[in-house]
C-alpha cells in the first residue's frame, strides 16, 4: 500500500492508478474483474470487522470493501480522493442495493492509494442540504460536488447541447459576435471597459448581439444563431444575473410564422432528445391582446383555466352604478374570474389575503360574490346579482353555486394587473397547477404576437420602444396615434415564465429613420448611435426576423427549478459579488494609469488605505 | 408587378414573397416547376431583348431571365433584394455553365418584387477583391456578402460545431464560466471594468478560465469543455485580437498520454467530418529540447527535413579555434543544417539575407560551406573542411555536394533561434513546404512535452512561470537548479505554428505552495489572489490536466489562410478598434459617475470639448 499524494509520474506515461472504470459503470457482469476505480470517500463505515467505504464520482457510487488490516495500515477519510484496485463480487444475498445502479455488486479492495487530503467540508456533500446560499456560493467546489449540482450541470450542457444541434440541422450557422463592443440600445445600463489604446474612449459589454445579428443578415448569412453571453448593469432582484446567456438567432426572408417553426423544430427536438418529452407543436398563438384580456397577464400561464370573462354586456343588467361608471371612462372595463369550488375552498381570511393583493397593485377594493342556491347569495355586490342579471352573469362566467366571483373594474391595464394576479394566487391556493417537470402536460407553450409598440415612460416623458427600436410596426405607414400603434414583436411565454422575445425587424432604412423620429432621436444622433445599422440597412437588406431565449430560465424549468442559480457554475450574488474568487476586487492604481480612468467619488474614499488615491 | 420595400404582412401569415428554393437549390430536376427565389441582384446583363439577372444568397447563385417589358417596368439594380417567381426552364443548349451547380436551368420570371434598394457598394462584392483591410472592416457588412468570407463563417462555424460533438461524445461536459471575474494570472494585461455596486473596485475579462476549470475538476465533474472567450489587453501584432475564443478543456484521473488521445479522437473526427480528411493518430511527440535539437523550434514545421545537426563531435576534427571555443562556454552548442541542392539554388544574394537575417538575431555572422567535387569547396569555413573532416562532417549531415551547410556556434538558446529561422527561410525558398490544406499530407501535427518550468525574467530579475503557476514540475521533489526544472507542460504544434498548450496541473496543496514560493510570491499574496484555489485543492483534488486550442488559427490553417483576421465575423484593428460600429467610443461623464471612475491623465484632455472634465 503506497500513500502518493505527490505526484511522481514519468512523463508521457500513464498513471498507475488510472481507473478501469467509473464509479457508476459496474454490474454483475463485471464479477470476478479486476478494477481500478478513482474517487471521493463519501462514507465509510466499519461492520463486522470489514471497512465498507462508498467511492463518490460524476458518474456513480460504488461500495467498495477494506479488510481491517488493509484499513488500519492507510489513513483516509471522508472527500479524501482515492485509487483503489480489487476483485469486483456480488453483495452478500439481502445487502443488494436497488437504488444504486452499481447496487449488485461491491468491489474488495487489494490496493488503495490516497491521491489527494481533504479537509472537513464546510457542509455535507450531498443533496437536499439547507444551507446558506452564501456558504455554498463562497465553497462552490464544494456544492458543485453535490449530486444533484453536478446532475444540474449536465443537464444544462445536455441541453443546450442538443439546441445547437437541432438549429445546425436547420442550416442555422453559429458566428460569434464581440464582447467589447459599443453601447447597445437596449436600454438597460451597459459595463464598461476602459480602453488603453484610446484613452478616455470606452468599450460597452453587449446587452445583446442585436445589432450584429441584423448586420449578419444584410451580410447574407441567411440563418445565424449563438449561444451569447450578454451582460446588463442593473439592480438585480434574486433571480437575476449580471451576465447571462441567451439563444440569440435571426433568419432572413421571414414572417412570424418561419420564425416560431423553426424554434417549435428546436424545442420539440431538444425536448425529445434530452427528456424523451414528445411535445405538441405548433405551441399555442395568442394576440398580446387576447392573452391580456383572457388571463390578464402577457405571459400566461396556460396550464390552468380561471380565465378573465369580460361584463361590459352585463353591467347594464346589475345596475351597479360604480360598474357602470367605470365602464364609460377611457379604456373602462369590468372584469371578472369565476373560481370553481372557491365560495368554500377560500375562507374569510383567504379573502382578505385576496383583497389586500387587489388593494396593492391599485384596486380601490375587491368586489366578490359567492352565488347561493337559487340566486342572490354572498358578497358586496350580491345584491346586483340577484334574478336575471345572476343568472346572465353566471351563463358568461359558466359558473354557479359553490364558486367565487372576483370582480374588478377601472381602467382595462389595472383590471388586467389585478385580475392576473388573483388568477394565478387562486389558482396556487386550490392547487390547480400541475406538480412536475418529466412530461408534456407540463409544459405550456404559447407565442404573444402582436405588442403594442410603444410604451410611454412617465419618468422621461416620452415614448420609448416596447421591444427595441428595430422592431418592424404591423402598419408600417404609422397611420394614426402613435401609443396605439402594434409591433411585430413576440414572445415565448412558458407556464406564466416569459422565456425570450423577438421580433421581424425594420429592413426598410426609411422606415428605421421614421421611428427613430418617434423615439425622439434626432437624426444626429441616429447616425452617431447607429449610423452602421441604418448604412446597412441602405446596403441591400433582406426582410428579417429572429429570437432570443434566456437559457438559465428554461434549464431551471426542464428540472423542476424555480430559481436559477443552480443551473449557473458559479453564479454572482445580488450584488453582482462573485463570492468564491472574491470579484469585484480592488486594483493597484498603476493598472488604472493605464488605463486612463482614476477612482471618483465613493470609490475613492471606498478605498482609503488599499491603495493611494488616485490624482486625477 | 408590385414594388414593395415597405412591410405590408399581416401579423403571422406567410410573405407573399417566400422562396420555395433558395439560390443554391435548382437542378434540371426541378425544369416545369414554378418557383419563388429570394436574394441579391449579383449582376445583370441585356442579351438580345432578354434581362439576364444572376441572383445570389449563402447557398449560391441562379440565374434568372425577364422579358424586355417586364425589366423595363421594375427599377432595380445590383445589390438589390428582390423575389422572383417565375418557371425553371433548361438553359439553351451551348449555354449551360457547368461551374455552378445551378448551370443547367435558369427561371423565366413572371413576377419580380423589389424587397429592399441598396446603394452602390463601396468594394464589388465578388471574391478575391484587393480592397484595403479597413475599407473591408468598415464596411463589414458589404465584406461578409463576399461568397469566400460567408464560406470561411460557414466552415468554422461547422469546425467548431463538430469539435464540441467530439468532445461530448467523450464525456465531457461544457460548463459556462464568467465572464466578469477577477485578475487572472496569465501575465498579460487584464481588461477591467469599473463596478456600480462596489465603488472603487473592479472585475477582470478572464484571459482564460483556468482557475474556474481546475475549480471543475476538484468539484468532480471529472471532464469539462468550453468554447471559452479570452481577453488579453496587449499591444497586438497584426494577427492577435484583444478578444479571442478557444476550445478550452480539462480531464481528471489522468496524465499526459490520456488528453493526447482525447485530443487526437476530437481532431480526427472533426478532420474527418468537416474536411474529409483521414488524420493519422496518434501524433508525433517530442520533448520540448528534441524539438529544439532538432529543429531549433519549440513549434517545429514538420513538413520538411533540413534538421539541425550537433557537430560537438566534428569540431575537434575541424581544428577550427572559434568553435572549439564556443564549445568550450557554459551550454555552447557548434550546429548545423546542411541544404540539399542548396549549394547551387542559393544564390550570393541569397546568402547575404540569410546572413543578415542570422545577425538581426544575434549571431556574429554565418559560417557556411559549400562542399566541392572532392573535399574543399567553398565558403568562410572551407579550409576547416578538408579532407577527414569534410567526409566526417558530410557523413553527420548526411550531405554531399552541391549541399549548402550552414553553421552556427555559440549559447544553445541562440544557435537554436538562428538555425531554427534559417531552417524555415530555406524551406521557404527551396520550396520544401507542401502547398494545400485539403488532404492529411498537409497537416504534421505534434506534441512537445517537458517544458522547462521557469524562465528568467531579465526585466524583473526574476523567475516566471513559462506555462503558469500551476503546472506540475516533472520532479515534485523540486531538486536541483532551479531554473533546470522541467515541466509537464505541453503544447500541440501544427505546420510551425502553436494551436495550444497544457499541463498536467498541481493537485497537492503544499506543492503549490511551494510552487508559488519559488515564483516569490508571497503566502499573503498567494492567499489574496489564489486564496480559493488554495483553498480548493485542500478541499480533496483530483489529479487533473488539460488543454486550450486557439480556434481563431486552426480555423484560419484549415481554409489555407495565414491570417485570422479573415475567419473573425467581426474582427479588431491593431489599434483594437472595431471600425464598423466604432468601438471604443466616448461616454457622457454621468455614465462614468456612476460606475464610480473619472478619465484620468491623456483620457481627460483627449475627450476635449466632446465631454466636460469629470471631477474627481
Amino acid at each position: 500500500m503506497t500513500t502518493d499524494s505527490t505526484q511522481t509520474l514519468a512523463t508521457g506515461s500513464r498513471a498507475s492508478w488510472r481507473r478501469t472504470h467509473t464509479c457508476g459503470e459496474l454490474r454483475s457482469s463485471h464479477i470476478g474483474s479486476t478494477v481500478t476505480l478513482n474517487g471521493w470517500v463519501a462514507g465509510r463505515r466499519d461492520h463486522g470487522g470489514i471497512y465498507f467505504v462508498d467511492l463518490r464520482d460524476r458518474y456513480g457510487m460504488t461500495q467498495v470493501t477494506l479488510a481491517t488490516e488493509l484499513s488500519d495500515r492507510t489513513q483516509f477519510s471522508t472527500e479524501w480522493v482515492v485509487a483503489i484496485t480489487g476483485e469486483v463480487v456480488a453483495r452478500e444475498s439481502g445487502n443488494a442495493n436497488a437504488e444504486l445502479p452499481t447496487g449488485e455488486v461491491e468491489v474488495r479492495v487489494k490496493e488503495l492509494v490516497v491521491l489527494s487530503q481533504a479537509t472537513v467540508p464546510p457542509f455535507e456533500v450531498d443533496d437536499g442540504i439547507e444551507t446558506a446560499v452564501e456558504i455554498r456560493l463562497r465553497h462552490r467546489h464544494v456544492d458543485l460536488r453535490r449530486p444533484e449540482m453536478t446532475r444540474n450541470l449536465i443537464h444544462r450542457s445536455r441541453f443546450i447541447g442538443a439546441m445547437r444541434r437541432a438549429f445546425e440541422a436547420q442550416d442555422f450557422v453559429e458566428v460569434e459576435t464581440p464582447i467589447l463592443t459599443k453601447a447597445t440600445p437596449e436600454g438597460a445600463r451597459d459595463y464598461l471597459v476602459p480602453s488603453r489604446v484610446h484613452p478616455g474612449e470606452f468599450y460597452a459589454l453587449p446587452q445583446s448581439p442585436q445589432i450584429f445579428k441584423q448586420i449578419l443578415m444584410v451580410s447574407g448569412l441567411d440563418r445565424y444563431f449563438q449561444v451569447a453571453r450578454c451582460f446588463r448593469d442593473e439592480d438585480l432582484r434574486a433571480d437575476r444575473q449580471p451576465e447571462f446567456t441567451q439563444l440569440d438567432m435571426e433568419m432572413s426572408f421571414v414572417a412570424e410564422d418561419d420564425v416560431f417553426e423553426a424554434w417549435e423544430k428546436v424545442m420539440a427536438s431538444v425536448f425529445d432528445e434530452v427528456m424523451g418529452i414528445q411535445l405538441a407543436t405548433p405551441f399555442a398563438r395568442l394576440t398580446w391582446r387576447e392573452a391580456m384580456d383572457r388571463f390578464g397577464s402577457d405571459k400566461p400561464d396556460l396550464r390552468y383555466g380561471l380565465e378573465l370573462v369580460d361584463l361590459a354586456q352585463w353591467v347594464p343588467l346589475s345596475g351597479f352604478k360604480v360598474f357602470e361608471g367605470a365602464l364609460a371612462e377611457k379604456n373602462g372595463r369590468v372584469m371578472a374570474i369565476c373560481v370553481p369550488g372557491g365560495g368554500s375552498a377560500i375562507s374569510r381570511g383567504q379573502m382578505k389575503t385576496l383583497e389586500s393583493r387587489a388593494k396593492e397593485l391599485g384596486a380601490q377594493g375587491l368586489a366578490w360574490w359567492k352565488p347561493g342556491e337559487s340566486g342572490g347569495g354572498a358578497g358586496p355586490v350580491a345584491r346586483f346579482c340577484e334574478g336575471d342579471s345572476g343568472a346572465d352573469l353566471l351563463a358568461r362566467l359558466g359558473g354557479g353555486e359553490g364558486d367565487l366571483v372576483l370582480f374588478c373594474a377601472g381602467e382595462q391595464r389595472l383590471v388586467w394587473k389585478v385580475l392576473g394576479a388573483l388568477r394565478t394566487d387562486c389558482a396556487r391556493r386550490l392547487e390547480l397547477i400541475p406538480k412536475g417537470h418529466t412530461a408534456a402536460e407540463h409544459y405550456c407553450f404559447a407565442w404573444v404576437v402582436d405588442f403594442p409598440m410603444y410604451e410611454w415612460d412617465e419618468e422621461t416623458g416620452a415614448f420609448m420602444s416596447a421591444h427595441h427600436p428595430f422592431t418592424a410596426p404591423v402598419d408600417p405607414t404609422l397611420a394614426g396615434d402613435q401609443g396605439e400603434l402594434m409591433s411585430r414583436a413576440y414572445d415565448l411565454v412558458l407556464n406564466g415564465w416569459e422565456l425570450g422575445s423577438g421580433s421581424i425587424r425594420i429592413h426598410d432604412q426609411k422606415l428605421q429613420a421614421r421611428i427613430f423620429d418617434q423615439l425622439g432621436i434626432s437624426p444626429q444622433e441616429a447616425r452617431a448611435k447607429f449610423g452602421f445599422l441604418l448604412d446597412a440597412l441602405g446596403s441591400g437588406a433582406p426582410p428579417h426576423g429572429g429570437f432570443a431565449m434566456g437559457l438559465d430560465r428554461v434549464v431551471a424549468l426542464t428540472l423542476g427549478l424555480e430559481g436559477i442559480r443552480d443551473v449557473i457554475a458559479f453564479p454572482k450574488t445580488t450584488s453582482a459579488t462573485d463570492l468564491m474568487c472574491g470579484a469585484p476586487s480592488p486594483v493597484p492604481d498603476r493598472q488604472l494609469a493605464e488605463v486612463h480612468v482614476a477612482r471618483a467619488g465613493r470609490g475613492r474614499t471606498a478605498e482609503g488605505g488599499a491603495a493611494s488615491p488616485a490624482g486625477a
